[in-house]
């Protein structure tokens, strides 16, 4: 008997048919003998139409309120499915997040968990219930107000409780089959990958593979969770997310896909004072409008100036406001201007054993080159290889990579029918 | 300064104009310099429209779920009130029943208050900030589950909070201008009542006057809370209840108004043996299936047969319940038959000093008399004196007892837009 963590998206609970075919798989599992406790996200677009009507009360609501209001969503979902699997004869009850013992930083919208007690569910299962709890939210430790956990929230509220209940595994429940060699999508012969550890995983996931999110599997990784992504739609056993990389040996490097990701945009600063502190002052005044970034690149210095210029990539949608930011300092700074790109795209190598692998570079470079691919950024790990190009060039950059490492399988990869929450 | 506890039902808040709306009657009474607590209940139709999403999932959820389920509801509303407050910029924090102290017994569906802790409340206060609550829920002191407080649960979480916060007043915020001495919607000439005392209007509420819960008026009555039911459409003061009716001299009946009830039944159990205890047995019967009996009579015995008739009155929802308890009991009991009646109204006058002043009894039945009412059974306490006749005649009863007893006024009453929750 093991005790069983599934999670399962909005998509999946969109409506009272979907919310009932969820609950008959929960019981499926149930009675195989394990102890389940599951993590629901809200039914459908239930997130979005409260924060559109959040929107039209203020254009700037409290974020303490937002996260009351928002974290309806999830309460509504559990207490539907704790109804469905009664209704198919099982035991079952639904926990909010602070019932469940989330504790979290008081950073409304985006906070993060500090603690999990899971004493309730602990006794609920020991009862013979099934257990739902309530994704995406928790209490803050100090001010005891609730509030909801940021991007990846419910994948990371699943895993949080299977390393504190120590289960056996979390499954991430999505509308594919598990993770690929590449999107298939864009490469048909995309490979299904049966396993994968958890660094590869973290490199998919930070290079854009969207199905499980960075900090769910930053978690998983830190407490040894095995996560398994799985479809929804039948019963294939998904990948299994689990292993170290320094486990495997490395006589030969080991590809596991390619990402991609289109969500970038690239900026540069240009004319930046050579000098020592102005690329961390350009960086500070960017942290400061609690903007990431991803890819750095210092180009070359123009010597006969003093000056070089700053080029990083970072979230589009973050793009503006980091513009905005960077115009704000320029007097302050002294540099010429500030170039904004958003036409850009980030395809990405990942596997083990990248840099002691010479080889593996160049045949990167040139499959890239052979495919008319201009690389405009590199950037590389010990287990990953990305480049920035230019984003109509993404999709070629990604089938020339994924041909050029022989990743492609016999099989016809199923095509994704759009990807989890 | 004063503290000032308001509550708004459904329709005051059903959409995001509605909901500005009432955030400006409460910044206002802020402005004033009064601390303001406010209990919102769930808007518009979201209860009924969870209540449907749970029926589709569902013939018959646990309890528990249903609650986790419901309260969603006022979550929403009072997280969208909050903001509305802060969009007009002052401050406001909205909390859970729970949050609020609000600790309840263990029934889900229909739990009591038990007791209420408002120190967080106090401590929002103290800092400036209006406060708003859930109403309708609390948590269960021994299981820490989360529960709702059944019918007439909003007007009572604010009775409650008001009693345990030691405000001045409590407002109820509903559709019409206030108490009336008869349904204007019937008696034209119905008269506004600035102040009524706990006793009379408990007996209003009890004859089936809808605008306050009983449940809320006793709590108001046991605490001294002060109540005052207003509109939500104008700046009327509304009706003040409070006060008991031993403070007032009772040389002449007072009478306060007529009150009317559609929504009772009436059964008669015929050929009941006439020994001591079978009458119990009866009660006891209706009891197990959790159905309150209002009017209560005891037919003249048929002494050569050693039988009599029991006769009550009961809420009409109640009746298929109660007469399928019964049947049930049958032969047991060793009764005849079970009649049942459905299309019966109950008219009561209420006031004080009754049953002390024969002639108003007399008076009350000469005037039904006059109208064509015939009286089906008769119900008479210190402040009031109860009727149940034919439902098509319930109309006609009321207007002839409000003339009667002259009870019309000179204006003539705004008709009533439906009643608040």
């Amino acid at each position: 008997m093991a005790l069983v963590v599934q999670k399962y998206g909005g998509s999946s609970v969109q409506d009272a048919d979907r919310i009932k075919k969820v609950a008959e798989r929960i019981v499926r599992t149930r009675k195989e003998g394990h102890d389940v406790v599951v993590v629901v996200s809200a039914m459908g677009d239930t997130t979005d139409e409260l924060t559109d009507l959040a929107e039209q009360i203020s254009p700037a609501p409290p974020a303490r309120e937002m996260d009351m209001l928002l974290t309806a969503g999830e309460r509504i979902s559990n207490a539907l499915v704790a109804m469905a699997i009664h209704a198919l004869g099982a035991e079952a009850r639904s926990f909010t997040g602070s019932q469940a013992g989330m504790l979290t930083t008081s950073k409304h919208g985006d906070a993060r968990i500090v603690q999990v007690n899971p004493g309730r569910l602990r006794s609920a299962l020991d009862e013979g219930s099934i257990v739902l709890v309530a994704g995406f939210q928790g209490m803050s430790e100090d001010s005891k107000d609730i509030t909801t956990l940021g991007r990846g929230g419910s994948d990371t509220t699943a895993v949080a409780l299977a390393a504190a209940l120590e289960a056996d595994v979390c499954e991430i429940y999505t509308d594919v089959d598990g993770i690929f060699s590449a999107d298939p999508r864009i490469v048909p012969d995309a490979q299904h990958l049966d396993t994968v550890t958890y660094e590869e995983m973290l490199e998919m996931a930070a290079s854009g593979a969207k199905v499980l999110h960075l900090r769910a599997v930053e978690y998983a990784r830190r407490y040894n969770v095995p996560l398994r992504v799985r479809s929804s739609y039948n019963d294939k056993p998904g990948t299994l997310v689990a292993g170290s990389i320094e486990e495997i040996p490395l006589e030969n490097p080991i590809l596991t896909g390619v990402a991609h990701d289109r969500s970038e945009a690239k900026i540069t600063v240009t004319g930046v004072p050579d000098t020592p502190g102005m690329a961390a002052r350009i960086f500070r005044t960017v942290a400061d409008a609690e903007i990431n970034i991803d890819m750095v690149l210092q180009n070359i210095s123009h010597e006969s100036v003093g000056t070089t210029d700053i080029t990083f990539t970072l979230p589009r949608a973050d793009g503006p406001r980091a513009v905005a930011a960077l115009e704000g300092a320029k007097n302050d700074i002294g540099f010429d201007e500030v170039v904004y790109d958003p036409e850009v795209g980030k395809v990405s190598l990942v596997g083990a054993g990248m840099r002691n692998h010479p080889g593996v570079t160049a045949t990167f470079c040139e499959a890239l080159s052979s495919a008319g691919v201009n690389i405009e950024t590199m950037n590389t790990s010990e287990i990953r290889i990305s480049v920035i190009c230019r984003a109509d060039q993404l999709d070629g950059a990604v089938r020339a990579l994924h041909d050029a490492f022989d990743l492609g399988g016999d099989e016809e990869a199923v095509v994704y029918a759009g990807t989890g929450r």
